[in-house]
C-alpha cells in the first residue's frame, strides 16, 4: 500500500507534503529578514514612482508592526499559506488592501528568497563569529593561566619534546583566529545584494538596485542578474565550508580532550557535569560531552558536500532543487552555535593536572635539550645526537629539565598578544558595523 | 550572553539537551524492536536459570502488552526517562517489581542499542526493498507498454541512434534490480545478532547467543564481542550506501525527466498534479516534483560520508560519538520511502509523446543504419562510414527508418522477462522469510 | 602566457594532451582483457556468419599471440595510437589485413571499453578478495596464538573491562569477513556482460549476447542496452565502495596500533623494520608504516565520492566524462593491494606485551566481575553496583582476577571457527571458478 | 605470494617503497622553495651568532647556485637520498663540508617541510589567481561583444524570460570574481611563516622568527609553535577548497556548454579543434573537451574531502599521515591550471548563434513583458497575469519583443565595469607584491 492510500490522505496531500517538505519550518528563520527586504524594496519603489509617499508610509508602518510580532515570537505561517513571503504579503493585504499588493512590483519570489537568505546568512555568520571570539578569548585566558604548566609534547603519538598547557590552549586559539578568515569570506559572499534580479533575468522596471544595496547595508551587489541567481548554492556552500572549518578545529580539540582524559594519559580532568557513568561499570567517568562535541563537529564537515551534490551539473537558471539548500544550511547554524557554547563551558571548567613531567616516564622529552646542551659545548650536532642515543641505551642519560625557549610562540614566549591582534584584525575585516547600522536605520 | 544564561535555563539543562540531542525522538523508532529484543533475551535467561519459568511468563505477557501499545501509537518515552530501553524497563518494573529488573542480567545498554538498531535496520531495509520492487514493476510495465514508442538516443547529449521508451523505462528497471544486490548486502550485515556482546567485552554469565540468534530470526551472529561493538558504524554505513545506490538511480531518472520535459526536448508531459506555475510567468508548468526528487536523492548520496566522518580514526571500543549515527540513519529511511512513493506516482502518470522521430531534425539518428545497409551490400565499413558522411554533408542522405534490432536487450527484444528474473532472484537472496517467521513466533 | 604558447607546443597538442589525459597509461591495465573480449566477440561473429571459420582461426591465433606479448610485458600502445582498442586492431590489421578489420562488425568502442572494464574490475576484485583472505588468516592465527594474553578493554577511551589480544585480532578478522560480502556484491556487478550494447543503443546485427556471456564466464548479462551503458559509473562506484569498506577496517586497526604503540599505552611493539627515527630526537621509534597505512586507507574512503561527483546529474547516454572514471578506479586496486600486503607483514611481526593486566592501574577493569560476584551471592544488581562503587571510593576494592567467560565470541570462547566458516561462505559466493574456467578455455 | 617475495625484492625494499610513496616525485615541486627557506634561515642564524658572516656568504652563494640548477631543470634527488631537504643538505655539505651542516641548527625536518609547503602553496595559488583573471577577462570581453545577442532564459529548464549572451558570459565572470575571494583567503593562510616551530614544540635556540617572516615576504607568522604544526592539513584543505570553488564555476559553465551545444538547444557552436567524431556515427561532432573539463572540475570538488579524511580525529602533534597531503594537493594545481587554460581557449573560440529568439517556440519568453505592459496601462498585476494566461491559452498572445531593461546588471545594462572593479579589488587583497619583492631580494 502506498503512503497516499492511507485513509483520508489524498495524492494531492502527499505531493503537497513532498514539495513543501520542511520549507515552512525553515521559512520561520527568514521572517525578520523578509520584513527587512520588504522595507528596503518599498522605499526604492517610491523613488521610482511605483509607490506614493503615502503608500510607502502605510507599508512601512505595517511592516514594522509585523517585525515586532516576529521579535515577540507571535508570527506564524498560517495553515494553507505556502511560505513566509506569502504570509507577509497576506498580512499586508489584510490591513492595507491593494496597497499591500503593490509592493510586489518589480520583484519575483526568487528575488525575495535570495535576499532573505543573504540577510539570514549574513546575520548568522556574524553570530558564529561572535561565538568563536568568545571561545577564542577563553582559550587565550586559559593559555595565559597555564603558561608554566608543562605537558608532554608528542609526534607520531610518541613522547617527543616538552610542551605546555599554555601552548596547547593557545594553539587552538590561533586556529580559531585563522578560521575567522574563512568565516569572513563567507560573510562577504553573503553580504551582496541580489534584490532586483527577479527570477534570474532582471526586470523591465527601472529599479534602483544601488539604493536597496545601501538600505540593507550590503557591502556590494551581485551585479549580473543571471549570476545573482547562480550565487545560490555558492553562498550556502561557502557558509557551510566556513562552519566546517570551525568545526574541524573544535573536533580536533575534542579528540585531544578525550585522549588526555583517558587514564593512560591523565592530563586533564573534566568536571562531573561533563561526564557520565556506566549502567554496569561502577568506576566510570566517561567524557560523553566531549565525545558528542567531536561527533557533531565531525559530521558538520560533510555538509558542504551535501550542497555540492544537490548543485552539481545543474545548468544555469533556477531549479526547485535549490529549495533543499535551506534545510541543509539553516539548522547547521543552530548546531555550531550550540557546539561553541558547550565548548566554552567545557574550556571554562576543564582542570589541568600539574607537574606532569615529574613522572620519570617523560624523561625522554628532554633528549633534544641534552643534545643542544652538548652542541653548545662545541660538540657537532650529529655526534651529540649519537652520544645522547648512547646515554639513553646505557641508562646514563639525565634529563636537563631547565627550558630556555625564548623565541616567538615557544613555551617561554607564547605570543598570545600577537594572536589577539590577528583575531582583532580578522573581526574588523567583516565590516559588520555597516550592516548593523543600516538595519537599525531601516527599522528606526 | 550564552544560551545557558537564558532565564530559567541552567547549565545542567543545556548540557542535558546537548547530550540527549534528538535521541529520544530517534528512540521512538526503536520501541517495537526493543520489545522484541527483550522477549528473546528473557527466553534465553530462563534456559540458563537466571529467570524461572513463571518469571518468564510474567515478563513475556507484559512485553506483549507494551508491543500492542506501541502498535496502537500509545507508547511514549516519559519526561525524565533517558531512552527507550529505560522506558521499557520502567514499565516492566512498575507492573512486575523486582521481576522487571531481573531481565537486565547479562546485558548492558550498549547491547540493547545494538540489537535494536540491527532489528530496526533489517526491518526498514526490507521495506525499502519492497518499495523498490513496486517502482521496478511500474517501470517494467511502462516499458512493455511503450516498446514501440521511439525516442532519440543520445551520446554526449548529441543525437546518436534510435532508442525507445521501452528501452528507457526498462533501463531504470534493470538499474533497480542491480541496486537490489546492494540492498541485500546491507540487509545481511543488519541480519546479525550482536546480543550478548555486553559493552563490547562480553559477559561472565553463560549466555546462549545461538538461542537468541534463532529467536530473533537472525541469519547468524556477530561472533566476536569486540567486533559486535565495532559493527556499529559499519551497519549504518552499509545501509546508507545501499540507500544511496537506489537514490542515485532515482536522481538520474529525475534528471532525464526534467530534461525531457523541457520545451527543447518535449519528450514527456507531466500531469498537472506534478507541475507548478510561476508567480510572475503565466505560461509556466514547472516540474517541481521531479526537481525535488532529484535534489533529495542527490543529497542522500552524502549520507554515507557523514557516517564515515563520525567514525574515522576512532580507536576500537564504544564511544558516545556513535549515538549520532542514529539521527543520520533513521530519518533517511523515511526520506527514501517517500521518494520511492512519489517516483511510483510520477511514473504512473507521466505521458509519453508519440511519433517523436517523425521530426526531420532526428533524421541523423539513422546514420548508423544507413552505414550498416551499405555494409550488408558488401561495402567495407570504413568506406561505408565515409560515404554516409558525404551524403549528410551534401544533403543526399535519406534515413532508413526500418529498424531490425533483434538481439537480447535491444529495441526489438527488450528482454524484460530476463530483468524480472534477476529481480526475483535478488529478492529471494534476502532470506526475509526467516526473520518474519521468527518475529511472528516471538509475538505469537 | 598560456601553456600552449610554449615553444613548439601547438594548440592541438595541448588539447590532445587534455583529452587523452592519463588514458593511455590506464589502458595498459586493460590490454589482456581487451584481447579476451576480442576472442569472445570473434567466436560469436562466426556463429552469425559475419566471420568465416577460417577468418576466426586466423584472428584467434593472432589474438593469442598478442596475449602472450602482454603477459611477457612486451605490449605497448604505440605513439600516435589513441587507445588499447586501436592498438590491438592495428596489430591485427598489420598481420591479417582486411580480416583484422572485420572483427569490428556489430561493436562500438564504447562496447569494448565497457567489457574490458568489467573484466578488469572482476579480475582485480578477486585479487583483493584473495589478499583480504590472507590478512584474515593471519589475524585468526594471531588471535588463536594470543587467546590468553589479556588486554585492557576500553569504552569512551576509559578503562572498562578485561579484553584479550585473542579478541582484538579476532575482531578485525571478523570485520574482514563482513567486508567480503561487500566485495562480493561489487564482484557480481562487475560480473555482467555489457558486450553487444554498442554505443548504448544496441546493434541491428543479430548478435548472440548469450554466447559471449558464456564465453567470458560472466554470471549474467546487462540485458537492456541503455542500462548496459548506464552501468558505467555504478560498476566503478560499487567496486570503490567495497575497497573503501576494506580500507575502513584497515585504517581502524592502524589507529589502534598507533595508539597501543604509544608509550602511554605500551601494548604492542613494532619491529625495527616498521619504525623510523627522528632527525633531532635520538630516542624516537616512530610507527611511520602504521601511520601511512592509516592515511592511505583513510584517503581511499573518498574515492566513491569522486565517482559520484563525476556522474551526478548526467542525463542518460554516454558522456566523455566517463573516461575519467578509469583513473579514479584503476590505481586504487594497486593501492589497496599494497596496503593489504603491508598489513599482513605488520601483523606477522607485531609483538604483543604479556601480562599487561598485572599493572595495578588496570585493577578497575574487574569491577563488573566484582559486581557479578556479589550478584551471584544473591545481592540485587543495583545494590551490588553501589557496593562496588563504595569499595572503589574507599580503596577496599580487590579485583577478582579470575575470568569465567564461556559464551560464543567471549574471552574464553573466541569462536574463531565460526568466523572462519563465515569467511569460507562469503568467498564461495563470488563464483570466481566459473570466470576462471571460461578464461582458461578462451585462451586454451 | 606477497609482492615482496618477488625475486630480488626484499621486505625492506617493499616497506621503503611504501613509506616513500610518491614523496620524491612530490618533493621536486618543493625544490626552489626549499632553497628559499634555507637562504632565509641562514641569514637569521647569522644574526644570532650561529653562523659567521663568512659562513653565511659561502652558504648563500652555494644556495643560489642550486636555485639556478633548479631553474635550469638540472636538479635531481639522487638515488638513495630520502627527500629534497636531504638532497640540498647533501649538496651544501659536498662543497662546503662542515659549514653545510651548520645550517641545520635550530631547525627540524618538519619545519622545513612546513615552510616549503607554505611557499609552494602561496606561489601556486597566485598562479591560479592569474589564470582565473585571464579567463575572467575573456568572459568580460565576450560578454561585451555579445551584449545584444539574445538567448532564452530558463527556470526549471523551462523557457522563462529573455536573457542574452552578454548576461550569460558576464555571469560566469562575476562568479570568478567571487571565487577570487576564496582564493585570497587560501593565499593568506598559506602566507604565514611556520619556520622556527621545529617539530611542533619550538627550539631552545634564540631564533628570530620575525626576521625570517620578513625575509620570506610572509604576511605574518604562525605564532604558536604547536599551531604552526597543526596548520598542516588546514593550509592544504583551504587551498583545495579554493580550487574546488573555481572548479565548481568552470564545471557549471561546461554543463551549460554541453547542453547548449546539443541539437535540441543549438545555441553554441564549438570549433572543430574542440569536438571529436564517433567511430560508428558519421554525423557526430561531440563536445569531448567540454565534457572532460566538466568531469575534471567535478572530480576536484572531492579533493578537500580527501584531506578531511586523512586528518579527521588525529590528535594534535605531527603524524606521518600528513606526508600524504602532498600528493593530494600538489598535482591539483597542475590540473586546475590546465583546466583554466583549456577554458580560456574554448571561450575564445566558441561561436554564438545569432537571432535565436526569432524562433516562434521562444515567444513565451516575453509573457512577463506582456504582463508588465498591461500593468503599466493600469491593470492590477494579478489581473494582468490572468489576462496573459488567457491570451496564451486562446492563441491570441503576441509577444512584445521590445526590451527595456535598464537597471544594474540587466540585459540593457550589464554592469561589467562594476564586475571588473570587484575583480581588481579582490586581486589587490592578496598582497602578492610583498611576497614577490621579498623573494627577488633573497635571490638578488
Amino acid at each position: 500500500m502506498k503512503l497516499w492510500q492511507k485513509e483520508g490522505v489524498t495524492t494531492a496531500d502527499q505531493i503537497e507534503r513532498f514539495t513543501v517538505g520542511r520549507d515552512r519550518e525553515m521559512d520561520l528563520y527568514l521572517a525578520p529578514f523578509d520584513v527587512l527586504g520588504n522595507l528596503a524594496h518599498a522605499q526604492m519603489l517610491e523613488t521610482i514612482n511605483l509607490l506614493t509617499k503615502e503608500e510607502l508610509g502605510l507599508l512601512t508602518d505595517e511592516l514594522k508592526k509585523i517585525y515586532q510580532q516576529i521579535e515577540a515570537g507571535q508570527f506564524v505561517i498560517e495553515e494553507g499559506v505556502e511560505d513566509v513571503h506569502s504570509q507577509v504579503e497576506l498580512m499586508l493585504t489584510r490591513t492595507l488592501g491593494d496597497v499591500g499588493k503593490k509592493i510586489h512590483s518589480g520583484r519575483s519570489r526568487n528575488d525575495q528568497v535570495l535576499v532573505d537568505m543573504k540577510l539570514f546568512t549574513r546575520d548568522r555568520l556574524w553570530q558564529v563569529a561572535e561565538s568563536v571570539q568568545r571561545v577564542f578569548n577563553r582559550l587565550v585566558s586559559r593559555s595565559d593561566q597555564h603558561k608554566d604548566d608543562l605537558l608532554p609534547g608528542y609526534t607520531h603519538l610518541q613522547i617527543a619534546m616538552p610542551s605546555s598547557f599554555g601552548l596547547w590552549f593557545g594553539a587552538y586559539a590561533e586556529a580559531l583566529a585563522d578560521d575567522m578568515l574563512t568565516l569572513q569570506t563567507a560573510y562577504r559572499l553573503a553580504n551582496r545584494n541580489p534584490l532586483g534580479s527577479g527570477a534570474g533575468y532582471g526586470s523591465s522596471f527601472p529599479l534602483n538596485r544601488t539604493l536597496t544595496t545601501e538600505l540593507l547595508g550590503f557591502e556590494g551587489m551581485h551585479v549580473n542578474v543571471v549570476y545573482a541567481q547562480m550565487s545560490r548554492g555558492k553562498t550556502e556552500q561557502t557558509a557551510l565550508t566556513a562552519l566546517a572549518a570551525v568545526a574541524a578545529t573544535i573536533s580536533r580539540m575534542a579528540m585531544d580532550i578525550c585522549l588526555y582524559n583517558s587514564q593512560n594519559f591523565g592530563f586533564l580532568t573534566l568536571p562531573d557535569a561533563l561526564t557520565t557513568g556506566s549502567s554496569i561499570m561502577p568506576h566510570k567517568k566517561n567524557p560523553d560531552v566531549a565525545e558528542l562535541l567531536r561527533a557533531k563537529t565531525n559530521r558538520m564537515k560533510a555538509l558542504p558536500m551535501e550542497i555540492t551534490l544537490v548543485m552539481s551539473n545543474l545548468p544555469s537558471g533556477y531549479h526547485r532543487d535549490m529549495q533543499l539548500l535551506k534545510e541543509i544550511l539553516m539548522p547547521a547554524f543552530d548546531e555550531i552555535l550550540d557546539c561553541l557554547d558547550i565548548t566554552d563551558f567545557m574550556l571554562e571548567h576543564i582542570q589541568v593536572k600539574p607537574n606532569l613531567l615529574d613522572d620519570p616516564k617523560y624523561d625522554l622529552l628532554f633528549s633534544v635539550e641534552r643534545v643542544n646542551e652538548l652542541v653548545l659545548q662545541g660538540v657537532p650536532f650529529r655526534e651529540a645526537y649519537r652520544t645522547v642515543g648512547k646515554e639513553i641505551a646505557e641508562h646514563t642519560y639525565h634529563p636537563p629539565r631547565e627550558l630556555y625557549h625564548t623565541h616567538e610562540g615557544s613555551i617561554g614566549n607564547l605570543g598570545n598578544e600577537l594572536i589577539n591582534q590577528a583575531m582583532e584584525k580578522a573581526l574588523a575585516g567583516f565590516g559588520a558595523d555597516r550592516a548593523q547600522t543600516a538595519i537599525r536605520h531601516l527599522l528606526g
